[in-house]
């Protein structure tokens, strides 16, 4: 039997799909799993495919085509670790081995100094597209040197999606050691800005104006078909479809509100704090989830509160629908600014070379983030690679200058009703603050430098000044 | 001559006055810096009084009473692990070293742990009050364990601040290893959560009502007058009347709006997305101060980027005016909840065994955020130790609700005016979040569950649920 071209390890559900995706795209797939009968079950039940089931890593490695790319599909965490003190004595120089978990950038960083130690190769892949992505393309951002990347750039080529609009194959360099991780992590993070914002929208309008799931779904239904289009959206609409097959209710009206996280947008506030990236949408979607979380607390809570008078809503009904349409868009442009940016100053802080431009556009299909709208990302950064910040791409800056009425008038009614947008506010809040000149920031430092001698910077000239205030 | 009561390592202007605040309490105090000559420079500036130069740390330790208490001030981080290393082995089991410095907790559990084991004593020691609250009276966060606290507790209450209400000194058992530099943590998060909402309330009348710095400096000290009372209004109204000596223009006028940071809010933010609390008014007030340092982004984004058409407020001002003090005050309540919250989660995280009334009692005088509000705070956690979260006190509860009209009219004509509001949005967010029985976040769940099959539980019964959704 021939060699295979690809050894994978870890058969959990999205290792399979990869797995899968790789053969339908002519490659020969080596597999091991920890659990032996999980490799021969996986094996037995895909018959006549380029598979070679591997019981041991020595066997997984021996099946393997010179030099050796073997891809890990493993828990994020020390299952990779451990995995990596198993695999790395049976390799030899020039081999690959690739990480296509949810590991932490930072890992990413110290395992490609590892790995590349003993003379290994390293690469760190962020996958992105759920179960259905992995099988049919997903997108893909691999990080490590260059020379790997050339090593896997035909087969990734191969099993990514590819962008409605030319075709492009939804994957590219991203940059070195890390790079591939934290794109991924941004990724995740403004997935839930995104996620956030579109629950707040549905607040308004099934707690504020009252709308049934059926007119929600074909709301969201023709929202998709406009400006808003995007894998979110579509699916969002989808749910407000679903029916329980128990109860006969809205499927979606049985499902408690407790949202729960796996990290990455956790880990994207934090680093962001960490590099004095300000993303206020995606901290106030974290904590949207975590305050959903307390659902004991906030049961309890609603018994004691006292909210805002019942506000009948005396305005057309539609015409707010349309704003709040409006103030989603704008506000997830906010979001999307607020990660682009966060990933132009990683890049300098870690020394990632990105490239936003290619981030933007490998983004456009296969991942969770998929949007019309990132075509208009992409465009952005390829007229303009120095682009400081989203918001000033003239075309991005008109589609939110058109947007302000709606998008204040939906932040200022919320608010009134009391009903909770802290994903909308923050993303008003980012643009208005991006946009002074002066914030009273001033004041701030007048008092830091009065109870604590911290010193203050003047406007008229360069310097570190201290003054007596009292 | 008579052995020393106490040991203090590093001469910066916080350690001089502690030192100094000690001696006229009473103590003799031995004192050493790593650069002998300001030790020298420090006793002999002082003549007259009880200070015991060491120009080396073996000269230190020899001249203190057994058991041995040493304090060191010196810059937090690896200049703390270095002074450990040297002290260490100079001393003899039963000794006990302190550190007043703003480390973080997680190094203080490790220092604890590595201290105690080298048959020694380890106190983690918050410090709040700045220059002048290190020599009149600080706010003290003792964390260790109770043996320790009893050999520390006299000298603390001599040199603490007193309550204004009874007298009693600011200075309690916190908890044990990192406790009580975990109090200080949230301190300082608060801190930054009221300087941010102070900011954003100058912001307010400032560029929208116009008012002048004299207005400002007079309407700050009227509401100091009040509910509001505290150390922060009435430092802002002295910025306001402060005078630049070179321009004669107002000081304040002359700083540039551009807030530094020393990272402990950014650690509260960070640990608050580890142990899930929401402090979501904390999160913003550090985003605040990473925009503001935006300064030349922001210069040229005012130019480009668009605000709403100039909106002459045709209200009545004194009347918005008002409306901004109440949400001010509602917007502390809620940022206080957040951050008191925050430790009940934390001592359960990390077995603290925090008592909410003792910090908050701690810190009604001495410290940066004393205030008349923490009487309340203090009495409402007293009254009910188990109480959930401070919004449920039921006179917090009725406080926030007759100025809920004001809080939310404030929000809806900042967001309406354009100027970025983020501290008091959360705020008021938080607060309708926390009262709503039912939240959006079942779309979340719904979505995770459609793309990445991350299941669902139920409103009706027990159990974790995956449909097909499409």
């Amino acid at each position: 039997m021939s060699k295979a071209d690809i050894g994978l390890i870890g058969l959990a559900v999205m290792g399979q799909n990869l797995v899968l995706n790789m053969e339908r795209n002519g490659y020969t797939v080596a597999v091991f799993n920890r659990t032996t009968a999980r490799t021969l079950q996986f094996v037995h039940r895909n018959p006549d495919k380029r598979l070679v089931q591997a019981k041991t890593l020595e066997e997984l490695v021996s099946s393997l085509q010179r030099p050796r790319i073997v891809m890990i599909m493993v828990q994020a965490g020390p299952a990779v670790d451990k995995v990596l003190d198993q695999l790395i004595p049976l390799l030899e120089p020039g081999d690959l081995i690739l990480d296509n978990g949810n590991s932490h950038f930072q890992d990413t960083d110290r395992r490609s100094d590892y790995v590349r130690s003993r003379e290994l190769e390293f690469m760190g892949i962020g996958v992105s597209g759920g179960e259905e992505g992995a099988l049919w393309g997903p997108s893909i951002m691999p990080g490590g040197s260059r020379e790997s990347y050339r090593q896997v750039a035909e087969i990734f080529g191969a099993i990514s999606a590819k962008a409605p609009s030319d075709g492009i194959p939804c994957v590219d360099y991203m940059g070195p050691r890390g790079a591939g991780h934290y794109v991924k992590m941004v990724h995740n993070a403004i997935e839930y800005g995104d996620m956030q914002l579109i629950a707040e929208c549905y607040d308004l309008m099934h707690r504020g104006l009252g709308m049934s799931n059926t007119d929600l779904a074909d709301t969201f239904t023709l929202w998709n078909e406009g400006e808003l289009d995007s894998f979110l959206i579509e699916i969002t609409a989808q749910i407000f479809r679903a029916t329980d097959a128990e109860t006969s209710n809205s499927l979606v009206d049985v499902v408690l509100d407790t949202a729960a996280q796996k990290g990455t947008g956790k880990w994207a506030s934090q680093d962001a704090f960490d590099i004095g990236a300000p993303i206020p949408t995606i901290n106030a979607a974290v904590v949207g989830r975590i305050q959903s979380s307390q659902k004991k607390e906030r049961v309890q809570a609603a018994q004691h509160l006292p909210g805002p008078k019942a506000n009948r809503y005396d305005g057309d009904p539609d015409s707010l629908k349309e704003a709040i349409r409006q103030a989603l868009y704008a506000s997830k442009i906010s979001a999307y600014a607020q990660g682009m940016s966060m990933l132009g100053l990683a890049s300098r802080e870690y020394e990632y070379e990105l490239d936003l431009g290619r981030i933007a556009s490998v983004w456009r299909a296969g991942c969770i983030i998929r949007a019309g709208f990132l075509e208009d990302i992409t465009r952005a950064y390829t007229q303009n690679p120095n682009l400081t910040n989203l918001l000033l791409d003239p075309n991005i800056r008109d589609a939110v200058a058109v947007r302000l009425p709606a998008w204040r008038q939906v932040v200022a009614t919320a608010v009134q009703w009391g009903i909770p947008v802290p994903g909308l506010s923050a993303s008003l809040a980012y643009y208005d603050a991006y946009r002074s000149e002066r914030l009273p920031a001033n004041l701030i430092q007048a008092q830091r430098d009065l109870f604590g001698a911290h010193t203050y910077q003047r406007v008229d000239r360069e310097g570190t000044f201290h003054s007596n205030w009292t």
